[in-house]
């Protein structure tokens, strides 16, 4: 029976996913902050155009929105979008015990589709590029949820 | 003791619930795509606007919000704000060993208060309606979270 | 071996901060609502300008963005941008089996900094005060993230 333990590599495979997953999204919200701070732009609440450590010399605009923070904010949310979902059903999944080697490598799989994503829209690449590479993440989360449905109606059924 | 087995009906009944939820979710996803090469419209980087196989033929404008495209964009913000949090607290309600019965019904209820929010959104019934959907599923997610407090305090309190 | 059992002190600890994190997310809803419903304004879909009981004397505007409303809207959205990574690595942080003073410290000051963070935010203070309590909690989701990918890269060399 599958369990939660480090010891089994298809657990230890989806918290390494998981973990990488996470310090992604989180880099999202650093990213957004770093490129407000660089530009002074972007702000998104009225209080943020006042003069403060963030805003030495506050001008006009500031609360706009601005290109080069709103790619990120874009970024961003395909990731609150899409990784959550992952997270939950990808955890499920581990517990249908899954072929180990299916397992890590549908795992891998959706890991680096998300940072080519990344790379391939912070660089702002074609459409097509970007959406095969989110494609590919989003078809390897509607098979792992494909398999938990039919293991749980499985179960049910008995 | 509760466990995350799949012959433990209450875990067996949240895989299902949750695997339906992740699939509504990700449906979202490409019914926003379909409706934005249906309509070429409602793109949202400046990239795609240029000519491509998805934007064989570029007119102006279809970076502007596009109503038909946006109602699938806030289904799918009202999914990412209610069903991350929802997934979260289900796995964890399973984990109290709630009464199974009850425990079946509330997930029930809580996916098909989600497929009937959708089909009165993308319909564009009366706000009433659609208020009336959300705030079933919202019940029911409070309502877990309300036991698992509940339950980890006292356990906390032992 | 640590398990999701609530006489393990580290995980009823997880699920008492987790259903204050739901319980937090879910009253942002309710909040947008009752804000939209005193208000009148900030309604996002066109057929919500119709008349009926959530709006008995329909006005020109009440489709257009409303600062009372979005504030709402924007604690919301740094809501589903965290707490949901948040919820899953930190379930994956008590299987690590973290020493339970710290893994308690550490949750604790995620769900303290995310209410004084709505604090801040709902009473419009400086960015400045805003950002610190935002980071505060995204630096103890990152160290979680690392002690997690730490534990299962370890695992996965043996």
């Amino acid at each position: 029976m599958p369990s939660l333990v480090l010891s089994n590599p298809v657990f230890a495979a989806y918290v390494a996913a998981a973990a990488l997953l996470v310090l992604k999204m989180a880099s999202m919200s650093w990213l957004t902050a770093y490129r407000m701070m660089k530009s002074r732009s972007g702000f998104r609440s009225p209080e943020d155009a006042n003069p403060g450590i963030f805003n030495p010399a506050p001008r006009h605009g500031q609360l706009d929105r601005d290109e080069y923070v709103d790619r990120i904010r874009r970024i961003h949310q395909n990731d609150y979008e899409n990784i959550p979902p992952f997270l939950a059903i990808g955890l499920l999944y581990v517990l249908t015990g899954p072929d180990p080697g299916l397992a890590q490598v549908l795992l891998a799989t959706y890991v680096i589709s998300r940072l080519l994503h990344f790379a391939a829209y912070v660089t702002a690449r074609s459409h097509e590029l970007r959406a095969t590479l989110w494609s590919t993440g989003s078809l390897v989360m509607i098979y792992m949820a494909g398999a938990c449905l039919v293991a749980a109606v499985d179960a049910l059924s008995r």
